[in-house]
């Protein structure tokens, strides 16, 4: 391939000019207009200075985007809202960012209980577009008024709910996708069961944009679920707190399970004042949406909760519920207004949380560096929260050597570096540790057959193709 | 390659003594020995004769036998129990079929709700094994007492609870897969949420024994869930039932929503003689297991049903509602009692329901054959059964019409070829139609990375290679 660093100049003005033919008013490309495009918000401190930014509205011109960089070899990086935690939108120097923060349409099919959806729509864009039809999407991460469909299906992005109604994946039904040869493909479609040819679809979500650009998705909605009823548990240590999650979740299938801790509890307290326990080490926000009017799946866990010691346990109303969830969604950015973060999405085995709440614990001790521990307890998916002072070089060092050990710890316990983030640029030095070189090998096979080139989307997930 | 057909008497002869080495008391080679493992349950009149049936009960064994096919470039053909009926186990000329019947190992984990389980194991004894510890594995096909979960895999599965619990795939965690080279590679395992890499386990779900040969699998498991309540509707026209089920589907989640027309209601009561209603057209098992005492979805059906028009509306017992869904598992064993059967597989969106269902008449009238009609309904997966009399060559040929132009309807009304059963080798003709060249091209691209020398399951849904 003629790769960006083999391009001169006058290549590059070229290049761009032909660009900016194709889509007259959807290319940025002055520094300062490329700029909020190089990084996503895990802040890559190395993203490049791409060549432009493509601003498509439509699968033609996503397409007609796609065949100009396979005729030149030029890097595409895709990119939704750029909420990405692993860096998988950052830029690489010399490619182009395509954003299809433009495309935003929904529609809502409730004869087959369907939506389809541009990537750029907001998540909870789509659920209000469901909602008003009494219908409902389920996958919600934390940040769903600020992620896109188009990164959801990136990442397989998973939230809140999934403990019970399942990832990203569970819902797609069928793809648009553009070919890294600048091919449309259309998969799958408004069916639930379709077995007919290779599971695309499947290999597709989740791809992180290292396969094809997904134009357009059709997606399954549910019925509205039941209010949920909702209690929180307060732990006064986090083995205690692992221990009835792993219980609850052995037995029952809770709508929620979360956790905090006490770092957590903490920056969220001061940011939101609804009168957390700063007093506990652990918050556990459990949840039931079943009919059951005796609530015997909320006195279960309640029961769990007691007898593993819990210091306060809170049966909640459906507001007070709402205000622990909402406190949950918001740890994040709670925590990042005490430093720079870096975000962990580490998975393991249920019944191993507690060792890999202890193994944190003993890495922030080991490494002098706070990190705040959440998790989608119930799916044994947490976000470990490496937080450290960006003007201290020494501190972001720490953190660093913090963030690649905490990854390793999950691969020891049998889990994984990524439960719903994705692997992006950022924790690709992590990913052969974890899934071994042969089963590295196989995929890069697929990401061969499918982008010969490798213009899709370097380095992340792959090792960026020699230039 | 070294293809079959490019083999002489004596390299035959070596490379079968080399396989008998290898595998002392689990090789069958006699004509006599191999003629049950030609075909399953398609029956595929253009199956070939193997070489030899390799009975392999460990992994190290199925990886012995794909490096000694390799080696020789002998074709293998996967195969679990044999139920498949779309030919995707119909053995080919000089190739191996290689059972994984011996392999039939299970292990429940209660605390992370899974189950490691070896491919030749029934999806009964999976159910019973998961029993044991108060758990359940939901896909459950028609024929879960005699179809093994390798083979689930292969076609990723449906059966009656999908409807609310869905496929195989949404249960497949991890999986221990021997790729066509002889390499083994381990893809997840008991973690609800992994995206550490391209989502191979999703891929290998549902990839007919193509791409690699499934030797363990880790399965979710969930709590046993609550006994369902089931009504059973019978309506003296196919589009008023039709009707009632798009509008069920499009409201609510039943956890069970199936479908007879009155040749299947015939030969059902002709075998078990249980009291349904002969006169009726079509026959719709609805079922809820939500916790809700008052049965509002229960009743919600009623409402439906009785609005578009049933003739009679049955509100069973636990007993007769199991008594019900065990009639309709039995149409297809029932309706083979009236001759040989080409048994579809056709899905569309649910709103065209009725319209599959008039076509379906219409066809089977235009080829004066005997089609009946089951479906599970609640996810547009239609099993129309196409009998013939075999000793009549132009009956067969006016079925095999038959049988195409179902498929080319389905595709039609913006249906799937296959919802559940693969496409294998007898719908391998159509795939294309529904899919389209590039996906099919995609696909095939997959399938060269995997598998350069085309030896696994050659012909199923792919083309064999050119020798």
């Amino acid at each position: 391939m003629r790769g960006a660093e083999g391009y001169g100049t006058a290549d590059r003005a070229e290049a761009l000019a032909e660009l900016l033919a194709l889509l007259p008013d959807a290319v940025l490309a002055t520094a300062d207009e490329v700029e909020p495009y190089r990084r996503d918000r895990a802040l890559d401190p190395h993203a490049g200075v791409p060549l432009a930014v493509a601003l498509p509205r439509t699968t033609e011109e996503v397409q007609a985007v796609v065949a100009w960089a396979a005729r030149h070899g030029i890097p595409v990086v895709p990119r939704g809202a750029g909420t990405g935690l692993s860096g998988g939108a950052t830029a690489v120097d010399g490619g182009i960012v395509l954003s299809v923060e433009r495309m935003r349409d929904v529609r809502v099919d409730p004869a087959t209980r369907t939506a389809i959806v541009q990537p750029g729509l907001l998540n909870a864009e789509l659920q209000a577009a469901a909602a008003q039809h009494g219908l409902w999407y389920p996958p919600d991460p934390a940040s769903f008024e600020i992620c896109s469909i188009g990164g959801n299906i990136a990442t397989n992005a998973g939230g809140l709910c999934c403990v019970k109604y399942g990832v990203t994946v569970d819902y797609v039904l069928g793809l648009e996708v553009v070919l890294a040869d600048g091919r449309t493909i259309r998969l799958g479609g408004p069916l639930v069961k379709d077995v007919a040819g290779l599971p695309l679809v499947k290999l597709f979500v989740g791809s992180e944009g290292t396969l094809g650009v997904v134009t357009e998705a059709t997606v399954r909605l549910l019925p509205a679920p039941p209010t949920p009823r909702r209690i929180a548990a307060w732990f006064g240590s986090s083995e205690r707190a692992a221990a009835a999650i792993s219980e609850i979740a052995a037995a029952i299938r809770p709508s929620l399970l979360e956790y905090m801790d006490r770092t957590a509890i903490d920056a969220v307290e001061d940011l939101l004042a609804i009168g957390l326990d700063r007093s506990a080490e652990a918050f556990v926000l459990a949840g039931s949406d079943d009919l059951d009017p005796e609530g015997r799946d909320i006195a279960r866990m309640v029961e769990v909760f007691r007898r593993h010691g819990a210091i306060l346990i809170e049966e909640t109303t459906t507001a007070r519920g709402a205000e622990l969830a909402h406190a949950r969604r918001a740890a994040i950015p709670a925590v990042e207004a005490r430093g720079r973060l870096l975000l962990s999405d580490v998975g393991v085995p249920i019944p191993r949380l507690g060792e890999l709440i202890a193994g944190i614990e003993r890495i922030a001790e080991d490494r002098d560096t706070c990190i705040a521990f959440i998790a989608h307890a119930g799916d044994g998916n947490t976000h470990p929260l490496v937080v450290f002072d960006p003007a201290d070089p020494a501190a972001q060092d720490r953190a660093e050597t913090a963030y690649g050990e905490i990854m390793s710890l999950a691969v020891s316990l049998g889990g994984t570096i990524s439960g719903e983030h994705g692997v992006g640029k950022l924790k690709r030095p992590w990913l052969e540790g974890q899934i071994g070189s042969d089963v590295l090998e196989i995929g890069q096979r697929i990401k061969d057959a499918l982008d010969p080139q490798g213009i899709l989307n370097p380095g992340a997930v792959f090792a960026p193709p020699a230039r």
